[in-house]
């Protein structure tokens, strides 16, 4: 099953990094930062909304005094509206995230581009603004020197989150950006991905584009696909097939957890979560 | 926004079907055939829950004083498992299903393919099952006539519903069991695809393998991915477009309305259903 030999996780802190949603943003930063690094996570992706944007540095430091290192920081505004105020709006938004990513020091804004714009049902023309709300992003890329990883998310979303939905169609985006790959790459989240029929050309055909890979478990029965992700292990997907394919294409960033789970794992104590999740990594991922 | 002049559904019933699944299987399928050819469609799609296959040919004679013809029959057992008994007794079913099919003078059955095995994380191999399946189905379809028209379903269903999630998908499959296309053929379902973004070129790739035509809609913010199907309209899939589409490869059957919509118009009179979605037919697919 699997194609190649992995990267060994066990005791290896600098490859394990958590993203803070998997905690369900219960407590400050600081708080968040310490139980992770304790946990045995050399890295941490915030989220905006736990971060204060106007004191960056000092958000900054705390993660830092917790021994853990920022990885990517999450996520874009959405691209894609009715009014064009409101796309340049989003624009702003965006570069201000640039802005704090680049003072935490992330090395990448996570992009989640948004469905169709209010009203509307074309969804070419939808992508389409996307496309110019991301390249009205690139000398701000340039500026602070944080890239941008476009997410594609499972097609469940397409209406209301995200027109990016399969790495093939994150990979043909990057090259209309960006053919020399200075601005923008590709995370990939096994939740949103593992159905794919094209997954291993796709992933093999995106090449050197992979700046983050996401893992949870999508569960069989699930009947909730915004809020109810599983604990690697948990679900259905074979997680050390999809981490030997992306790790072929010689990515070497971190193996990030990022799990939604309103009603089981955002209820249970947090270093239990964070426990559970290194484990995991371990033994499944 | 329409690349080609469609078909005019006014007033042609020989171009409207109606599956009744869009009903919520509330009455006899004599009464339910009475109704959909009072509201002006020229076909039915029954499913094998409200068939008595025992007698299929007075269901057929039920439908046919009715004034309808029975264009599909919905659908086939589910592939993969587990254990070699249960993948042939999911064949030797679908076998029987071929038989009421043809029995009703169905065209072709619908295929939903089935997930993964239980407990299983293997994606292939659930896959390399399903084709084997669906193999072993050929002498029936030669002796009953009645094709197997593949059924995408939309990605939200891969684990426990369908392995095969898109029409490119479908299209190599066909390729690969049927080159000359006697057997195979592929339904579109609207619901199931709009997403899609290689919509376009696959269904133009597709050709002539498409059997069958199915809408509703997305609605944007739904948050229930199997009964909370929206009618034509009122969601935010572009049906022009996509009928434009499939019927630029030379698709001449009819449109056919298949709603699930447990919570919204399976409470409503089904003659207000039909009536809706026989108007919206002409007004927005």
């Amino acid at each position: 099953m699997v194609p190649a030999p992995l990267r060994d996780l066990a005791d290896r802190p600098d490859r394990c990094c958590l993203n803070t949603a998997t905690l369900g943003h219960r407590e400050p930063i600081a708080v968040t930062a310490q139980r992770v690094a304790a946990a045995g996570f050399g890295w941490i992706t915030p989220w905006r909304r736990e971060i204060d944007e106007r004191q960056p540095a000092r958000e900054a430091a705390a993660i830092r005094a917790a021994g853990l290192r920022v990885r990517s920081y999450c996520r874009t505004a959405y691209l894609a509206h009715a009014s064009e105020a409101a796309r340049r709006q989003a624009v702003d938004d965006n570069r201000r995230a640039l802005d704090t990513a680049a003072a935490l020091g992330a090395r990448e804004l996570i992009a989640v581009v948004g469905g169709l714009a209010d009203g509307s049902r074309d969804i070419d023309g939808s992508r389409a603004q996307i496309l110019r709300g991301l390249e009205a992003l690139m000398p701000a890329i340039e500026s602070t020197g944080v890239a941008i990883a476009l997410e594609p998310l499972h097609p469940f979303y397409t209406a209301d989150r995200s027109l990016l939905n399969t790495i093939a169609q994150a990979q043909a985006w990057c090259e209309t950006l960006d053919p020399e790959g200075r601005y923008f790459g590709i995370a990939v989240d096994a939740y949103h991905v593992w159905w794919d029929p094209l997954l291993a050309p796709s992933i093999a055909g995106a090449g050197p584009r992979f700046r983050a890979l996401h893992v949870s478990d999508w569960l069989r029965h699930t009947q909730e696909p915004l809020l109810d992700r599983g604990m690697m292990g948990d679900g259905v997907v074979d997680l050390r097939r999809l981490r030997a394919m992306v790790e072929a294409t010689g990515f070497d960033g971190p193996v990030e957890v990022e799990i939604f789970s309103r009603d089981r794992w955002w209820k249970e104590d947090p270093d239990v979560v964070l426990r559970t999740c290194r484990e995991r990594l371990d033994t499944v991922c």
